[in-house]
């Protein structure tokens, strides 16, 4: 039986190496990846991004949690990846990861993925996008994409989620209003975490009025955990009145509060997202930044394989003389390349 | 007379109209550049980067003035690029700008240029690039390029400079081992700022800790700033043992303390890269890492501009129905585009 089968049918050891084989980029990975895109696209796909000292990691622990003993309805499959732009570690090496093995590990219902640095921003987007349609053919329901940080390689990343949310946590210093500007356009939900910290109230004040000074004419609603079923409503009405708008929630996940909220928010968006026609939409804007993802790393490898070395050499010698430019140099190989061909 | 020759000879005006035409990739910013080239090569550049909430905008400012006001020698001019990965705002808009320019503005040796997302991150570190080039030409001698957080957008970033300061804070959260994974490849320096913050013995025992991992047989050296002169000593000590170690400094910006040993190491590391050769390396590696910056933006423009729109959409749509997976695509397009060639 092919390892392509045995994913298919759950076999949780030829999932793992399946997914070795995809994050290494070899050529089983990557024809397995074209078998089992007929399979995938069912999942529901959730972001999580932040900047660091934001307790994402707990936070996705609970989420998975609350997917696997739901207030109602069947306790759901959940792949969680977690990706690390900034570190050369994969596998397990990285330290949240050991406090969620520990939380979740012996759960047959949960499967998890660390995957740290492959040198370029791109290779790693490709690799995790691989990785998140393995699990999804393999049958798991809900996938937790988390990614550390708030640079340009989460906004990335988040192109690959179908709800995205955005975690803050009370009094994270000075930055946070660049931090804000970029991370508006991508979240779905704002989560301020570790809600039972001083500076709670200014936080989820700035949110809100960096909120309203993106969307003058919205209103904007915010879960307040101590009223239960206040929060359903007006995502809903927040939703139907601008779709554009993040509801701002509480969380404490160290302890839970705010947890079942949370699912419920997300639970909610989904919805949204399917009666809205909107996931249609994403799901093509998923495909189409994967899609350019995959062509803009296939462009430099054959580029270079096409090039002799001497040649690449020869203008990079040139360069640091200062003889010529970047662009210039750039240019040259770009045309020695295509003559070569 | 031209853009290029006023610039050379110190037009602020002239400098700020062709720093826009360089971030907006025109054809007379791209065509300055390559003549202002053979000028540039002089300016010392250093890299800022480091956590939301680490306070290096104004740290860099402290460092900007320092370089003004040195203990010895004349002052330098000094060229300031903040670059924000996540802001789609540009041109001073940001916060931190506010403050900066309320510091330094009106100091005719100083010139300060704010850049944000140009929707890629490889746009973003090219146009970086530029404005570092057209800065070095124009005569600054001092460059700080600041990076708001460290992902992998501010490693690319770090990577076009000589001296790559990592700042770090106390109390930043359990992601921190995360980052400083990463960052230690990257670090020349590493400063704890908000020194006088409670967490900052903890952060600095993880990070000499970390250090000490990454480095097993070598000496890790801490600046203490009570005792003045000792720095200078085991800088060059820990240096000569192990050149990858980076010394680890604390300072508050607010206050000035730290300042002047940190200006101190910042200098001891430029002669150390020129003692050492490594200067020479490393502008190779930064010209390099430039070029292919370059040369990857051109296959994808150059790709895209050979390929109708409609066999584009044709692939996308295939994809979209999952009858071709993203990799099927990505060939697809690729040979298509070729052919027609």
């Amino acid at each position: 039986m092919s390892l392509v089968e045995d994913v298919l049918l759950g076999n949780r050891l030829a999932l793992a190496r399946l997914l070795t084989q995809i994050e290494n980029g070899s050529e089983t990975g990557r024809k397995a990846l074209d078998e089992l895109f007929a399979h995938a696209g069912k999942a529901h796909l959730i972001g999580v991004t932040g900047a660091p000292g934001t307790g994402k990691s707990t936070l996705v622990n609970q989420i998975a949690r609350a997917y696997r003993n739901p207030a109602a309805g069947p306790p759901r499959q959940v792949g969680i990846v977690a990706v690390d732009p900034t570190s050369p570690f994969s596998g397990g090496a990285i330290l949240g990861d050991r406090v969620r093995m520990r939380d979740l590990s012996g759960d047959p219902g949960v499967f998890i993925r660390s995957m740290a640095s492959r040198g370029s921003l791109g290779g790693l987007a490709a690799a995790t996008s691989g990785v998140v349609q393995a699990l999804d053919a393999a049958g798991f329901e809900v996938i937790l994409i988390e990614t550390v940080g708030a640079g340009q390689a989460e906004v990335e990343i988040a192109r690959l989620a179908h709800t995205t949310l955005v975690i803050e946590a009370p009094g994270l210093g000075d930055d946070i209003q660049a931090i804000k500007a970029g991370i508006l356009e991508i979240a779905d939900l704002l989560v301020i975490n570790k809600a039972d910290r001083p500076g709670v109230e200014a936080s989820e004040r700035a949110l809100l009025s960096m909120l309203q000074l993106a969307h003058p004419k919205a209103h904007v609603f915010r879960n307040n955990f101590s009223k239960p079923g206040h929060f359903s409503e007006t995502v809903e009405t927040a939703q139907a009145e601008d779709q554009c708008i993040p509801p701002v929630l509480r969380t404490t996940a160290t302890d839970g509060s705010g947890i079942l909220e949370l699912s419920e928010a997300i639970e909610q968006h989904r919805q949204y997202l399917e009666r809205s026609g909107e996931l249609a939409h994403r799901e093509r804007e998923r495909l189409v930044a994967e899609l350019n993802l995959l062509v803009r790393e296939l462009l430099v490898s054959r580029w270079r394989e096409r090039l002799p070395d001497a040649q690449y050499h020869g203008f990079v010698a040139r360069l640091v003389q200062r003889e010529i430019s970047p662009w210039q140099a750039a240019q040259g190989l770009l045309e020695a390349s295509t003559a070569g061909a």
